[in-house]
């Protein structure tokens, strides 16, 4: 075991970079014994010097100035936790560009910036390490990398944001609300007080690009995720989904589609039996398939300081052991991926529809579905009078198709509403 | 990329090695653009030439000589994948010896002569890797050496056993006897005819031992698992349990206990929201609990040639990577662990007693565990007369006054039989 230290530099000291100091501080002496590795904390960047006078770190660790820390030449590694693209980007670059492998755990970086960094990592021949990106304490990164590097992935769908599988379990198991579980979320810190990144899908959307780009080994971007959120999810539909032997969720689902990769994050139904639909509460699971290695999930705190930490500190162990041998992990070069559009995926679908409640109108319902090809799997009307709704579960059919049969829907008279549409997801 | 190809020596040509070629042969090409190795079988060890004559493999490939194979110096990598201890022991000794990194799927191996093996793949500073020797395709000696190489591991538990978890999984579902379960299993092949190994804990005790001496960095043998099986599980205690909220589950726990270690094997009661409990028919899983990274938790294939071959796969390219960089991944010599006896832990405790149907029995019964300070949480009595039974569910308890109660409980003229005892585990 070496002795000498490897020092760390560390960007922003908020929930993860003070529970990785944290860490490091405790614990130091016993993971250098397990893994042969002694991390120092050498220096720590934050936006306020005087805020945090009062820490645990040594005199002089502290300093407003993160671009000192980024061309530090004591600085050994550099761990990026503070979130945000600008002014990260910049100090991520200089960093690599000037030779010292950094560990992030910033989506938004990753997914905005991720070609322009890994080019950077690659010219500079150090490691850009991101386990902690998505998925908090989750080592999907590694096993996407390295277990099934020789895999050939045909799908991935991941529980990856936890803001919005806490409300949809209580509304679930407690039948609260969307408004009643967004609430209970943000009193218990799960949901920030703007909960527009969650609720949106948009955080997912940044972690199912960073996922799609590693499991099939090609760039996807934010910005080809087709995205829908969770806020018109009502009590109801988890309702009659519970009837039918599902669950809902809000999934980030990756696939092979031909030659192409299909991204997108929408709320689906699970069957109650698959194992996605056991992971309740705050917790986060991915869902692997895979021709050889068959299905693999893997479960865990999608969030928080102390989880997200410990990625981190997987990959300092990793990024120092790759730079005491003088090299980085594997990293390649992606192309832009062939994205297909979400109207040529097929599924089976949700649908409620609020219609006026008179002879005749089923029959002009069903036509608009046949029109369009959809084949119905079953209906059923719920409530009377002016409340009533059919709902809808297909066959597989078309999205673009089902979209069109929306449209359609939408111009009789007889259909008042369209409530929420749900993919049924993982039969 | 290296064009040069990294030539492996196969011994064992059964599901897994069979499956292993077939992989190779097949996604060779697309694994060797994912990973930049090209893997190429050069030679297969079987049992019997002419049996496998008919196999897809290239003129004089195919062998009955294994000492050839680990000695042929034109083979780059080792896979051991023909089972049990011997020859695998002295093969693969000699091929460690000889340079060669060794890939292995051999619990039995590992369990059994693994200190031996581990020290001559320092010695000669190659990789001897075994992703496969533990729960199938799931990636769990990678996750616990590497992705938690910093973090303090207070507890592992898996569901390790395809064979138990579907006999279990019949005997929940469908009401199955154990018998049944069990006939059923065979006729799928998930039980071999002689199902010893699977039902009485032995398959999992050498997993516990492995995946112990991972967990905490200390080495634990098979000798060393507290083990029972699930042959005295009933329907009775299956229902009971439902209706307390568990699923009876065959568990492999490690876990630290004080400066030692605990390792175990035994059917638990689960509690039915945890996500262990969700883990169905012949699949696998193994939950984590570390002071970190919180609760984490890895589902797969846990047997099978395809999902075996894709784990032996993922070493494969990590000894490639390693052999091409000109050294091993880290290893470590490991000290003999301090076991603690099952008699020093506690748990919660359930168990069924059938006795005399007559007044001051129950007073009696409970006045003996009394006497053991072991603490009564429910008591119910299910059947009359010649069917009465006392079921019990304890406080947390010392293991030592438990078996002391059960040893007094025999004694005493009212009670005809004792049944199962299972312990409550995950809540």
């Amino acid at each position: 075991m070496s002795s000498v230290p490897v020092r760390v530099g560390v960007l922003g000291y908020g929930n993860v970079g003070g529970a990785l100091v944290r860490l490091l501080a405790t614990d130091g002496s016993s993971i250098a014994a397990r893994t042969g590795v002694r991390l120092e904390v050498a220096r720590v960047a934050v936006r306020d010097v005087t805020e945090n006078r009062r820490s645990a770190l040594p005199d002089g660790c502290l300093t407003g100035d993160a671009e000192a820390v980024v061309s530090d030449p004591t600085v050994d590694v550099v761990v990026e936790v503070m979130g945000g693209v600008e002014p990260a980007r910049g100090l991520v670059l200089t960093a690599l560009k000037n030779g010292k492998p950094v560990v992030t755990a910033n989506k938004e970086l990753l997914a905005d910036a991720g070609a322009e960094l890994f080019e950077a990592a690659a010219a500079s021949g150090v490691d850009l390490l991101y386990e902690a990106s998505v998925a908090g304490a989750i080592p999907l990164i590694r096993l996407l990398r390295e277990s099934l590097a020789g895999e050939r992935i045909t799908r991935v769908m991941g529980i990856v944001n936890g803001t919005t599988n806490y409300i949809l379990t209580r509304m679930s198991e407690a039948g609260a609300s969307y408004a009643e579980g967004l609430e209970e979320a943000q009193r218990l810190g799960y949901a920030e007080r703007d909960p527009t990144a969650d609720v949106e899908g948009l955080d997912a959307a940044a972690k199912a690009a960073i996922v799609a780009s590693i499991a099939f080994g090609t760039r996807v971007v934010a910005g080809d995720v087709h995205r829908e959120g969770i806020t018109h999810v009502s009590p109801d539909d988890i309702a009659f989904a519970r009837r039918l032997g599902y669950v809902v969720k809000l999934l980030a689902v990756a696939e092979r589609a031909g030659d192409e990769v299909a991204v997108r994050v929408h709320p689906a139904m699970v069957p109650a039996s698959h194992p996605l639909a056991a992971v309740r509460d705050s917790f986060n699971a991915v869902f692997i398939e895979g021709e050889a290695v068959g299905e693999l999930m893997l479960y865990g705190r999608g969030a928080g300081g102390t989880p997200t930490a410990s990625a981190v500190l997987g990959d300092l162990v990793d990024a120092a052991h790759n730079l005491r041998a003088g090299g980085s992990g594997r990293t390649a070069a992606l192309d832009r991926a062939g994205v297909r559009p979400i109207e040529e995926l097929s599924s089976e679908y949700y649908l409620n529809i609020d219609v006026v409640d008179r002879p005749g109108v089923l029959a002009r319902v069903a036509t608009v579905f046949g029109e369009h090809g959809v084949s119905i799997r079953s209906m059923e009307q719920e409530g009377l009078d002016e409340k009533a709704r059919l709902v809808f579960i297909t066959h597989t059919a078309r999205e673009g198709d089902v979209q069109g049969t929306i449209r359609d829907l939408r111009r009789l008279d007889a259909v008042k509403r369209i409530g929420s549409l749900l993919r049924v997801v993982g039969t």
